[in-house]
């Protein structure tokens, strides 16, 4: 395995890195199948603490479902809008997901019996979870290099959402992936755009060798 | 922004997503400060749930400090080895870790006041993780575009690691990261080649629609 990217290769992982976005706007045009076979072999080569490869995949392609899943996204909007206080009508006025229009609908889950796997996690058991979000930014940067979006939705309730999909106890959902199509992205994340949060200064996260005192 | 990346830039990020191996084994050559800013950089563009950028990086640079948190992951090697009964002896003969020799160290947390962010975490509040799962992943495979090694070492008590570093109640160390230079990457992830894990096939974690039952 060569070590050295050329200049070129390495600009385009970059370019995939920056030009990246949460997509909630799609065109319904279908994804070509062995495009969404990369992007599915993308994230099954995600890293995994204990390469305990903790991730499911379920392909939704029944448009009942994927009603219920929208419906199930609805609920969600609504009582979080309801817990956000002051910021309900700045939410409100968000477009929060694109499960209408995407081309393609996934969901991601934990599997069941994760409780066996000791290695990485004995103390800090949500490694499992960061394994899951590793295969979702791999396909979300296979993604954008394909030249299509992508939308993590978290807004669900994941009882209802396994219910749903007939998880076996010990399973989880933790993403509605919205994959498709786009007329263009976004040219900054359209939270910090809608004015819904600034980004934060490389000062603000960056620290040497501890945390700086408040006083600081 | 263009949308479509050129056979050539597509193949690129897909070479940084099959090539990108959880490293241990280093050599100690100096990063360049442009390398490290690179991929901090690509670090704090991952995707964030609600933009709340939960990410905290401590670059620690004190070699007393580096110390103490090698201290920190070899007792927990140790305690994770007992936890595992049986695999006990195959998981000592494992490398761990290589925060020795590695030229950099990282530390990932998730920052304190997380609490105050409702946005797609009200029923999923382990989502500011699986953010900085993505900024790590982000780094990951910029690392690999560079040319260098990265590994995630998550065995360690948080407490302990937290306490060592300053941090804040509420905040919490979710990585420790080894970045360097390596003298070759691993063919296939090592814990396969060492016959600690199966590589999953598709068929066991790509379903359609719902989970499949049992008897399937």
């Amino acid at each position: 395995m060569e070590k050295a990217f050329s200049e070129a290769d390495r600009e385009a992982v970059y370019r995939a890195i920056h030009e990246r976005r949460d997509m909630r706007h799609f065109v319904s045009d279908p994804v070509a199948p062995p495009v969404m076979q990369r992007l599915i072999d993308a994230a099954l080569h995600a890293p995994s603490v204990g390469f305990m490869q903790p991730w499911r995949i379920l392909r939704i392609t029944c448009a009942e479902i994927r009603t219920q899943l929208r419906d199930a996204v609805e609920r969600e909007r609504l009582l979080t809008a309801d817990a956000l206080g002051e910021r309900r009508d700045a939410f409100m006025r968000l477009k929060v997901e694109g499960l209408r229009d995407c081309a393609e609908v996934l969901v991601m889950a934990l599997m069941n019996g994760r409780e066996a796997h000791v290695f990485g996690r004995r103390t800090l058991p949500e490694m499992d979870l960061a394994s899951v979000a590793c295969a979702i930014q791999n396909m979300w940067l296979a993604a954008r290099a394909e030249g299509l979006g992508m939308g993590w939705v978290s807004l669900f309730d994941p009882h209802e959402v396994a219910a749903l999909l007939n998880m076996p106890a010990g399973a989880k959902p933790v993403a509605i992936l919205c994959v498709g199509h786009v007329d263009r992205y976004y040219d900054a994340p359209m939270l910090e755009t809608e004015h819904w949060a600034k980004r934060r200064s490389i000062d603000e996260c960056v620290f040497e060798n501890e945390w700086p005192s408040p006083r600081d």
